[in-house]
């Protein structure tokens, strides 16, 4: 059933954007301040018995390096193919960075090797604070509801997404400095998709060449909150059901996070996905966002699926994407 | 339906405890180091005009003092009747502390006049990271699933549930620290239950005349996760299904923190209520705690309730227990 | 996720009324019956043992009342503040009047103490028939789907609120009989904001200063069944699964008893409040309601909070307005 | 899946009785007053052009008649085949009494044309309150839980069922009453079961001379409330949440009414089915009846049926063993 | 709640037909082949002792005749009154032929004697493959979703409905080939009634004096689509689910079997039922049909009913329908 | 919270055998017909373009061959690595024989590179009549419940798992009949679990080297029907509510497609995984067929996981044990 807009409007919808006067300046600021920090980088190369089975092709590393602010090191996985193995373009190897989704964490390093077996090298790094093994120890003024989406909501400067984001960025600068890195894909989906969306924007000075976000979170709050019927974005509902005069407030710190804001910012091209039965990242969001995009972009529209988007058939649109990209 | 054992073997159920040899030394040195650390509460008098409605009878304060550990000031409502309106004991005001339950926070001072207007001075204490004023800035070491249940989990030294149950600890200084306080009463529902068994474990030296702990969370972890089909257990499982080669170390976590293990060690008169439709905190889990407790104790037992438990007929339960303990 | 109307809408939404022509004429000829059926109220002093905790400061007494029609003595609560606990306002005890949801009763008279304590006298009545101390005991004519709402629902004369509404009016002339009452205040939530809207129209000329309605039900019925998703609306709908030649006829029965109809009757000033998330009474027939009434009044919007509203917050909200209007 | 005792353990299952001493002598009192009460049965012949498409073979008669106690009249339909379609035991008819499940009604008399044009009377009679054209106007003392359970639960003279069984059994002189009924057998699914089960018991000497019940409810009270999943018996769970202190009240009260103690008073034979999978009629509650039944019994179990039970095939079943008893 | 457009809409809406220019000649082509096709009807009298309990009044034959295509034999139930019980026009006997809903079969033959026994004769047949006694053997080219359909979807000559059709058309031959066979009306719900619809335009040369579809499926697939929230419709998303490029394909495909495009084709009289809580078949597609039904038509509207639509009141309206026509 | 049994008691659980006494005898004869039929395999090399990302390092055939009896071309992928980038053993490549869950199909050939880019060879199965591209065409002699599971239901001849179990021992001729492959691996989770079970049991003489079943379905009949709570064993369940005399005769139908039989007649090497949360295929289904495994065999148990099992940390189990058996 119709869970948003039908297809014609969603094909037209392009609200107004919602970005402060200050949005730039708050983000160059931030920038900034994160440019400035050490990154602090480590590779430890996995022992190979962990990963016998594929360690001939491929070689698995423990990364870490200093997330946005004090006290937090960022946990990922990088992954690069043998000589043998890899792919190559101008004498480097493109490069996939990854995030994940709401929740989750980087996982295995074995889940990764569909990118790394097919030459590509590979970094996939965890959100603070969520189910990986990076802790989110930013201090606080406050608490929140279960779960991250209301850590800090009332100051932007406090928002957890600000670090988050900064993280993702600073994910770019940990592969930029490996010496055999080419050009730069990044991608996820659901939180990984508005994440996508947003190092799109704060970081396209850094060999992006495009961005592939799915179903993406965190974009178009005050639509995705009048449509959504299940997910992540029920926390700032709960929030909001206690301290209930705060609403506004909290949509202003929101709008410097919201991927609608980022989308007319973002240069590089990009391939979104879209699924019209989506109940945790409506449908109108994605589609707000792409036709706010500026850039070269493609979009793939999953009429009758839900959250779980293009699954099998999306990763093969990234993998021709991707492949047609170096192609060109 | 019956969720749990019927009552007849509820009234029996006695199971080994789960306390690791180090037990008390592990809560001994914790509160060494608590005890060590100072309190510094403030107490701020809220702007009159916010409650002129009863600040004829009643002075409310904004409370704030140093959590455990670094970087977390705890916040809390402290309400003390005029002098007209006092209930006293020995020229004293008889106190209540009270914890809340799992995701909520110290609310509005409004929500514990009707202790207060009794003639009690009450201090109502958030709970760190939840949805109250009060971050935690605990440097963690991983991150953890959605909730306060898993962080930390693996070690019990970084277990959010330590610094949890030093700041309630803690709470009882802040009161004890004002000269009008009388005789202690602990209480709270569901966390705040299980938080009210550690304190009376923990501070029985601290002037806590009697504790009153309802449906408490956080006891007897095996069972309640093979009974319960609702609420926080689940993000324990949640974080396992990701990690499964994690359980038992979790679990001997756990054991540091299991009501179960403080019961054996509470010497102060307890009213505990268990409701036998609880499918958040098991009955057995309460059976197993009360059934463990070696001082005076009463059962309020709720056969048809769930986590609700016995909402306004335990309240009055617990006005007669507290007013009958002043008058002996 | 929207439920009703956007805000801005629902601001401006004010629907026709559907009073029939003979709308006041049958409340006319209702109340002419029921203030000439002697009211036989008595009040019993509750055994101060079961109260001792508060017998000092509060008499609690069982009152008992001819309701509406032959057959049923309708239950209620009073509690009145001993002579220094009391609140005067020119001598006399200002009293709240407090209706309570569907389904419920007058529960325990501890559950009031928090007005008590402020210094108010407060009444607090059974709705016939539901979960309380007081039966149902009109003579009907036919049956009807299980509940309350569909009793009588064929012909206003007999429907089961037109006893219902009359009772709650009958309890205006209980309070005030009592040589000690003031001004009258009257409220409550859900079905309780309904009968507080009906006595507010019905019962202006017996002193009442205010009325402070909750989330009300019983209010536009048409709109509230086409949104509605949960409650008791649903028992109409059952019964017109089995009678769907009956529609029309009942919303004839139900015009004579809806909250919109009654609103430009009322002159007291309005204390409303509305969630915007409400699935079981919808904000557009509080809003609707609020759109209609005449006189002073005044609405807090809960954007977030579904049919369990403002909460604590509105709680203190009305313990403001209160004060504020006996100040004034 | 299972969701009581295995079959096997099933068919041993014959629980401890819980009549109380005087059972007997309530009901030989219930029925003594009953008997003594009038009738005043009337047969309206309905207007043929409402059924004219079947009026050349069957009669159709509104019924009322004086239900238990003041002021309810129950209404019931009266189907009676015309000479030439009639179906004759020693020149009477043999006549079905038919009783309906929980919150329903007798519904419109063509639902009963499926026994009328097979030769049989059939009456179907209301059950007071519930959702048909007959009120209950016992005059109870209290109020109760949304439904009919709890309706004067505390005292079993004032207990609804108790109004409910004596209808049941005074539907059983209005077709006795009738020059040209025969033989009597009693029938229905659900509380129409329980009802049925009633009936067999209290009124064997009414020329009744067989008893089908389906999926029995009222039955075991403690052990379906300790199974059940769904249904009207969580009125009681209901009632109980908020009267904990009222439980062995009402299970003594409920043990008058209880199935499983009418069992060993039926004297007549009984076609009984259940449904393994019924979760609002527990299946140990039927069998707990099927095993205390003295008479002649036959039983049909439907092992994936719920509450539905064998429907067409019991159906099926129920004309089968009419048709063989008259043959016999 | 509104689940659809307000009746007002619903009135008036008369959507644009969807069918494809070959429309009219996929179906002359497809009845010619099935015309061609040998019917080799087998009618065998049940073992009376089968259904003694009626034997006296009808006789029961299991039904046997080829269905569309090679390899599947359709079975169905024909029951008729013996010469006594019979209604006749002309001297021969009206008839019903009845298909059913999705997932279902034939049933038991006990289940259409309320028609027999009022003196009409009626064929009950299985929807092949479905769960009665009838395989669905045409040779397919692919598998499909859980469910029927999706079987077949990409070509119109091998979608499952376009033997299903054929199957119905042929039931009607089935009952013409008998000598007794008068006037025929033809009906169904859900399922059932898109087959009525369908039968009703492509069997009208037969005989069939009556259509009498309730709540009808297959009817406006993109609008059912965008409105259904449960039922088989759910088979052919989650097909799309998987298949996101073929939604344009299968809905030409669908095209040919909508009862949309056969309204307007259908001369016969019709007595439609639509529910407007319809959540399985929303009421839009019931009333799209409706208004392009060219002939006589009657509608009846249920406004609280969910897909159970009329259930017993519409069953006595089908029999007045009946029984009116008959007269005429 | 515990669905099954507890861990301990899982771990003995080893329940007698159901194989009626012609098991053996009704497979021999099975496998004799089955491997009398041509094979007629077809290996069509897909258009490089369609995947170009990956034609440097991967061939992909689009594979059919003749299914078990007349009419059913079954479908598979088979992807093998390009000389640089294989794994050989004994100069063959090792196979991998995949067969997927219940409800899907083969879906993307991009969905197994994982395993090819290892350099291992891949065929990929679908399952006949579900939603892949291969159609079910046997003729059957009835119809049943939506879905498969009770297609044939009532005699072993014509039950579907018959068709499909062959169809899959066939894919085993499929790839052998390749002059590329070396040892054979097969694998699946839950139907495809199941199939893995029937086919080491059944096509243990075709070079199958070890089995790696997932959490499998079709084991332990009688006890997973007792224990499931989701899943299509609810077809098998509705397909006897109709019909509920034939339990006992399914269940003699389906002992012979238990892998609870099969099991005791592996004889390869098997490693097993079984989610103790498993609410589809309950764990004592699995532990039953593990501990009656009689060759080498390991077992992984996930505490907390539903039927999602040990996901990506299983594969990665997976990968090392291939990797291992290749070793040694």
């Amino acid at each position: 059933m119709l869970i948003d807009m039908p297809l014609q409007e969603l094909e037209q919808y392009r609200p107004a954007l919602t970005a402060q006067e200050d949005f730039d300046a708050f983000w160059q600021q931030t920038l900034a301040v994160s440019n400035a920090q050490p990154l602090d980088a480590s590779f430890e190369l996995l022992p190979t018995e962990e990963y016998a089975y594929v360690a001939d092709r491929v070689n698995i590393y423990n990364v870490h390096f200093n997330g946005f602010g004090e006290g937090t090191r960022v946990a990922g996985w990088y992954l690069v193919p043998k000589a043998d193995y890899r792919r190559e373009k101008d004498g480097k190897i493109p490069t996939i960075v990854q995030y994940h989704g709401y929740s989750g964490g980087r996982g295995l390093p074995s889940a990764y090797l569909h990118w790394a077996l097919q030459g590509y090298a590979i970094l996939a790094v965890d959100t603070r604070g969520q189910d990986g093994d990076t802790p989110d120890n930013h201090q606080y003024v406050e608490g929140g509801f279960v779960g991250f989406m209301t850590k800090g909501l009332l100051q932007p400067e406090h928002y957890y997404y600000r670090h988050v984001y900064m993280d993702c960025v600073r994910a770019i600068d940990v592969v930029r400095s490996r010496p055999e890195t080419g050009p730069i894909f990044i991608t996820g989906g659901s939180q990984g998709g508005g994440l996508t969306l947003a190092v799109a924007a704060l970081a396209q000075d850094k060999g992006i060449v495009a961005a592939m976000p799915d179903v993406p979170f965190l974009c178009h709050f005050r639509r995705s909150i009048e449509i959504y019927s299940a997910g992540p974005y029920q926390e700032l509902v709960d929030f909001w059901k206690r301290r209930p005069h705060t609403v506004e407030e909290s949509y202003r710190t929101l709008s410097y996070f919201d991927g609608l804001n980022f989308a007319p910012r973002i240069s590089c091209p990009v391939l979104l996905s879209v699924a019209l039965m989506d109940t945790i990242c409506p449908p109108s969001s994605g589609f707000a966002v792409y036709n706010h995009l500026g850039g070269e972009k493609s979009l793939r529209v999953y009429p009758f699926n839900g959250h779980e988007g293009g699954s099998n058939i999306q990763e093969q649109e990234k993998y021709r994407f991707v492949h047609k990209l170096l192609q060109g």
